[in-house]
């Protein structure tokens, strides 16, 4: 594989990692030594300087806007043209992966230096991105550059966002030297490509070394607050009961069950998932009185997603009757499901034929910056498969083979779509 | 009703009770201003020394033996009888309520002083006694002095016994004055009568004011640990799951459902509860990988309570191939049913129907100081209403003119059983 992909990823994999070590086999992780690149820390900002560093080195023009996106840029044969653009974020969650996020950003550098070292001459101007704050972690919105970047939220909101010591976006971006100046509207640019950890177990299950995505997810986040009342478990018959738990343990088997059956009847990529659940008092001897439930709920179709959501509600209020309990449910999330560019797809499929690799087409479970971005820009996504289906995880890995296909291909689509 | 039973009650009311004041109305009783007398603790101590100068000024010839079981005897006329004794404790649960226990002791007190009044000259010795640390909510056993008094646990066992703060049992009583040098051996006990708050529903609801225990519940507790895999809940498939919070939800179900079928199939006091349950890492978009249960199953008859715990335990273990996690279950606590003395459930039925108040029979789902008896002396029980089915709650309430029934009845129990 590209020498010099390998060695930016495993440097990259040195930012947040406690005690710094390279890791280049997924044995020699081990648990708990994850990378720790929230947006704001110390390691964040050194692999910021570390990526633009490479960028520089590819010939790249660096610039950053108000939110901290970095963009270096190539300019084309054509430069009046729309660019074709390519990246992914560089922060991590808590404890995360090395290469969720940081492998779209230096996949993509790495492709414009494997085009400089064959003499490509593109048309279209080149650009490779790198995101602020995709995870969340660290400050409140997920998804916050690419948010800010395609006006989905506003550059006010995007800057007054918190990080938990109570920082500002602009705060820190202003102390860490990424504040730009600039304001993009992105009308210069015709589409936007990238490359990612797949993050699920669909391609390595599967043994097939490329993904090209389809659609991004829609994902529902519900809270719902189940009421029944506090007994004595000893001296309280069963008749008499309102037992907060056994109301919600149903609720977990019904979007269990829900979510399954509409996965296999619309063969589309259905996930239901009680994540949080939390039961009051919590003592041996004590009838539930309260519980507390966090669902998720995901589907690339709106109808499906809307549906399941609507059920899902229903089930929840109709506990009330069966159990005599008070219930409460509500909406703390809701991002639409985003389909992808077909033409950019179409792109991709080429590429990854035209390289000769294995691959499927899919859904992604995850969110990410291109759903962003898909509303303004013709938009693809890669993926490659992350062994075991593990992310957010310190043993989250990629085989080098795999990530060499996908830089390849990545590098075809680029070259494809950088023509006029 | 009896004035200085309600004065000695009210009084006793106060002990730990903060800010202290006298409560003599349910209405006036505010939430988070219950009673705070664990064993060991200072309002604990006042409480005991308030009983000794009430027991005293009955006349009562007091001692305490090596487990701090405070003793008040009335001598009989004919005095190498057994004694018949009553009596419960005067711990209390953190935040509990005013009456749990302590009813118990100074209804026995007023009974005896009640037999003074009247001049009844009782054959048999009464003993009226409170036991240490029933609660267990200080040291680490349940029901410390009976089990202690009647062998259940050994003399080290017992004094060795510690309490959160790390001090034994032998510590506390010999800070406190109550480590004495007696150990008693129940060979001159003929019977044993204790008075308590139902803790539970079904004499309120029913609007019963007396209840007449034929058995006291047996408990058995598992506690049991379910493995998954913990996972992406956006990107891993319904069917490539092993959600840990799905196997322990159904566990929740059947232990609801084969409880309510056993106790309406056999007219038993079957509880079975899932009072604890701990998802990990219990986050809203990850597929929970651990779910562990505590799970609480009683009844009085031991073959039902035998059949339930094995019962559950192979649900709980048939759950591993159903959702491919893995399942451990342990029995963390087992305590046989007992059945109460014929004899003396007799004699309490007579004097209800001789005092004329309406009663029922029925079963103790709670644990009580009674069940440790049981096993060495003749004994019996007798209930009266919690308001709502509420105890160990600021808001545990009896009314008093219940309490005053309950007190005719054990007076009048007292008086036929001295009879020798």
């Amino acid at each position: 594989m590209s020498n010099s992909l390998k060695e930016d990823l495993v440097e990259a994999g040195t930012f947040g990692r406690s005690p710094q070590r390279r890791v280049e086999r997924f044995e020699d992780l081990v648990p708990g030594r994850g990378v720790h690149r929230s947006e704001g820390s110390e390691a964040n900002k050194r692999l910021r300087d570390f990526a633009v560093g490479r960028m520089k080195d590819a010939g790249l023009e660096v610039s950053f806007d108000r939110f901290g996106n970095i963009f270096g840029r190539k300019q084309g044969t054509r430069p009046r043209q729309k660019a074709v653009m390519c990246g992914s974020h560089l922060d991590s969650v808590t404890n995360g992966g090395q290469f969720d996020g940081a492998l779209g950003v230096f996949a993509g550098i790495d492709a414009v230096r494997r085009l400089r070292e064959e003499g490509f001459r593109n048309e279209r101007p080149i650009e490779v991105v790198a995101f602020t704050g995709e995870e969340g972690s660290a400050f409140d919105i997920v998804l916050l550059g690419s948010a800010a970047l395609t006006g989905k939220i506003s550059e006010e909101k995007a800057l007054a966002s918190e990080d938990p010591q109570g920082r500002s976006l602009e705060q820190v971006l202003s102390k860490n030297g990424y504040l730009g100046e600039i304001v993009r509207d992105l009308t210069d640019v015709e589409c936007f490509l990238e490359m990612h950890v797949e993050q699920g177990p669909v391609l390595f299950s599967e043994e097939i070394p490329l993904g090209i995505v389809e659609a991004i997810t829609g994902i529902v986040w519900l809270n719902a607050t189940i009421r029944g009342t506090e007994n004595h478990a000893g001296t309280t018959p069963m008749g008499m009961r309102k037992d907060a738990l056994v109301a919600g343990a149903e609720a977990v088997g019904f979007v269990r069950e829900r979510a399954s059956r509409m996965a296999a009847a619309s063969k589309s990529s259905t996930v239901g998932t009680v994540g949080r659940f939390d039961v009051f008092p919590n003592g041996m001897n004590i009838v539930p009185g309260r519980v507390e439930l966090g669902i998720d709920l995901r589907d690339v179709s709106p109808e499906n997603l809307e549906e399941l959501r609507d059920e899902t509600s229903l089930f929840l209020k109709e506990l009330e009757q069966k159990y005599g309990v008070r219930v409460e449910v509500g909406v703390a999330a809701f991002h639409r499901p985003v389909s992808l560019s077909r033409d950019v797809i179409g792109a991709i499929e080429a590429s990854a034929q035209g390289v000769g690799v294995p691959y499927r087409k899919m859904n992604s479970g995850a969110g990410h910056d291109a759903q962003n971005m898909a509303a303004r820009v013709k938009t693809g996504m890669i993926f490659v498969p992350s062994v075991g289906g593990i992310s957010h995880s310190p043993v989250e890995w990629t085989h080098w083979e795999h990530i060499e296909y996908g830089a390849q291909v990545l590098t075809r689509t680029i070259k494809s779509l950088s023509a006029a």
